[in-house]
């Protein structure tokens, strides 16, 4: 309704929704140059990131349980926090207005937490603070129970809780606290666990930038390549992958290493260690 | 004996086995082109980067628990795994000789494990490989109980159990692990604050990457440069603050971060953070 193609409206619906990112233009999204179709891919993106459990709820019971969901609310803090800084960070240092400066932000913000990979411009053309910030997204990632990929909102939720608890048992020392989740305790071992995930998270993206590194890659190609591939965002940081640019002119040994880190990010890593251990061979 | 000065002498003791850095010349320890003096300070920086009750162990008891001390033996392992790489590295990509390889590898991989900070040679210049390498090993740290400061050996130990009994609990999800530290049973509580540390120890070398990025420095300078400050070790990566340059061209704003930063990693994080929680102040 909005003007693209019936061809180009299939494929990018097909592509927004599972967060999959794949466009049929080159410049990717940003081959529209028209705010309304971006604000609906968005909004879409956003969806897509959103644990489906709440949709499912909505069609089947009626129920509405998004502000609810500590997930739903998390995710959304994380958009609004970004967005907002980022928004101002753009219309200050650039000559678009307010409202494109939020178009343009709200679209590759979504598009890099939810691990979509779209992008409608080269955002690290913004300056430095938004190439870091960008960078630091790529981490992130939507809510688990969604298509995204990433850490996830879930867990960055219990990490923040474990460091407050953690916090509070320096003060008071003999004290009791329990790390809560949707209103239940959570067990230490399922802490533990997140945390240990989040340890394989970063070694694994380290492992990678140095493997990448020694194909003869740049340092930021190397970082942020490993970085989008394990989160399963699309573009990296950087003149070789960033936003405009592509993959193609790295070496094949790093394309097979960053599918590697892809596999290893989309199976959520330790299904993946556990086939390298050897208890796991010998049950 | 080996023919240093005695005001040069008494400086370098002075700051070897307190993993200090500090040199009378802008060389570092690279002035003294003399083989035996590397390995003699190459020793003293690693007895530098022991627990000290080693050492009292064996001066008032006459015991002598090296190899029974679990963060000993994880440190020589570290040291040896590094520098056997590296001399190998360095030996076939220069036209040093297998020897002179080991004392330059051998030196300032153990300086920077033990955050001390001496520096012989410009090793950003052996190639991107050992440059990842030396980056690595800035977070490290030496081991708990000596005066290194970064990550630590007796954490680093204790997280990879914990990623190891997490593995082996994927594999028989009704088995019962326990974590063990030389010997004895660790409580889940520790486990969980020596991962909420790393957690910790990551995010803030996170931010004041992002901080130093603000003031103009280049990405390695600030990714290094935080790396380097908390973790106290005295020399970065890239041209500006690389193991041949210094802090000095940054701007003043960066150089007090980077205080900040420094005071973080000395004082572990931890009694830091506590500082700026409400619940402390309420108490």
């Amino acid at each position: 309704f909005l003007g693209m193609s019936f061809f180009d409206a299939v494929n990018h619906a097909m592509t927004t929704i599972p967060t999959g990112g794949f466009s049929t233009h080159d410049a990717s999204f940003g081959f529209f140059e028209s705010a309304p179709m971006q604000i609906v891919a968005t909004i879409f993106m956003a969806a897509g990131g959103i644990p489906f459990m709440l949709f499912v709820g909505t069609m089947f019971k009626g129920r509405f349980d998004y502000l609810k969901d500590e997930q739903f609310r998390g995710i959304m803090i994380t958009y609004a926090l970004f967005i907002s800084i980022l928004t101002l960070w753009l219309w200050f240092h650039s000559e678009h207005s307010l409202f494109q400066s939020l178009v343009y932000t709200a679209f590759n913000v979504v598009s890099v937490i939810t691990t979509t990979g779209f992008a409608t411009t080269d955002y690290t053309l913004w300056g430095p603070f938004a190439v870091i910030m960008f960078f630091f997204m790529t981490y992130l990632g939507a809510c688990a129970g969604s298509t995204a990929g990433g850490i996830k909102t879930m867990r960055l939720i219990i990490v923040i809780r474990a460091v407050d608890r953690y916090i509070k048992t320096l003060i008071y020392p003999r004290g009791v606290f329990t790390i809560r989740y949707q209103g239940f305790p959570v067990k230490k071992e399922l802490v533990m666990n997140v945390l240990v995930f989040l340890g394989l998270y970063v070694l694994f993206n380290a492992v990678l930038t140095m493997a990448l590194l020694l194909t003869g890659a740049d340092f930021l190609t190397a970082l942020s390549g490993a970085a989008t591939a394990i989160a399963n965002v699309g573009p990296g940081i950087g003149d070789v992958i960033g936003p405009s640019g592509n993959f193609a002119s790295l070496t094949d040994t790093a394309k097979i290493l960053l599918c590697m880190g892809m596999l290893l990010g989309r199976l959520e890593i330790l299904t993946v260690v556990v086939l390298f251990s050897p208890a796991f061979w010998r049950r």
